[in-house]
């Protein structure tokens, strides 16, 4: 098995059409630790009062955060297998979102990661948890 | 109080620029039972073999179905409290989802919506479960 | 592999201890839909004024009912891998409840059960869902 | 508001007819931050070969570790409104556990509040997060 590299875990994050859509980094990336960044687009918006990011958005880069946490150690993308995701504020608009993820638990078969959805101005927006099954290999 | 018609709702839930930008419609609408119909984008696809729809889209969906059983009765979006969500299977490319959402209870403060999520093959996608604010007025 | 029958069921659902401290019985058991009962003991209240049943206790038997949707079809109990509980009201004392469990979806490696808490009475007390972990075999 | 005192806590720890049949004590109380120790009893087995505890049980703590966190801020005990439970490793029998909740967020009407329980022998045994309604008039 060699090393998962930083530049490995960015090629995952930034290859699938929907993450180019949404603009997706890489800010941070230690093995079973990783935050993503998600920058502001106008169509995020969720209101007619156009004030704040959908709601969607959040429980999206929470699972993208969840997964790439285990990305992180294996090398390839897992399948989420259930998610929870708690709001605790509303995102605003203009300001980027970093969602955070650590492994929790890695097992044979499944892994547990939690996830931090904050702010750029360091605003705690959401916390979640998801659930996500390993490769039948192992590894990269 | 007057009566949320099926125009209300369609208004409610194709005027936020998320929703355009993901091309909802509404299939159905029912008091407390609403199902969104989102089409194929190609913008929705999760990996490097584009075989599969993001499971983010997924979670958003259901978010929006368990959202709107309570616009359906009450005129108004309701913010999300928390949401959870269990994959099933993964959604397949070129083919439409339909998120079904029933109000399980509406309380006074709080409500929680039942969601599950099909592809327009019929096939069972993921479900969902989410809790809801209700507005401090009621309703419309 | 042979039929799976009620009185397995029952078997399975009366010999651990905690079960027989619960005092459950298995008030119905087709494959798949399973309601497991539990009468009313007074050591199951949890407020200085006695007035209501136990949240714990309910997510006990949110997780037993999810349970053995599947043990009506396997023949053996079966890990609880993650488990999610709303409460919709509160149990009042002196009062049996019923928990019914449903197979949403029996993987070959994971399944998912949806349980709905009701009292005798037929108020209904709290939702739950659960993922369970299919033994590797399959079945009994 | 008078503060909050650990001797307080333990009152509404040690009070409900539940509590005392788990036998609950209080490990440590810092405000937001709260150690639950349950000790072990043969009652709580779940299977046939007597070889662990019964998840209802460690769900059970979860949630009252994720309602005492609020309980050292506010001096009372708070409705749970839901919970979601990660388990890790089966719970040994003859081995205290330990449930530790921490306060995430605190909000007018509803706190979230995470779990992890944990063995006396340090082994982390499942991760929970619960959402709890806040007292109309605030606390104590």
């Amino acid at each position: 098995m060699s090393e998962v590299t930083s530049a490995d875990v960015e090629s995952v994050l930034t290859t699938p059409a929907y993450h180019k859509w949404l603009g997706l980094e890489l800010a941070s990336c230690a093995p079973g630790d990783v935050t993503v960044r998600m920058p502001y687009r106008e169509e995020f918006l969720a209101d007619v009062d156009s004030s704040y990011v959908h709601g969607g958005l959040l429980a999206t880069l929470a699972d993208i955060a969840g997964d790439f946490a285990f990305v992180s150690q294996l090398g390839v993308g897992v399948p989420t297998v259930d998610l929870r995701i708690d709001y605790l504020r509303a995102a605003r608009p203009e300001v980027a979102l970093l969602g955070r993820g650590t492994v929790v638990r890695r097992g044979r078969k499944l892994g547990v990661a939690d996830v931090v959805v904050t702010d750029t101005d360091g605003r705690e927006i959401a916390v979640g948890r998801g659930l996500y099954a390993m490769p039948p290999g192992g590894s990269k």
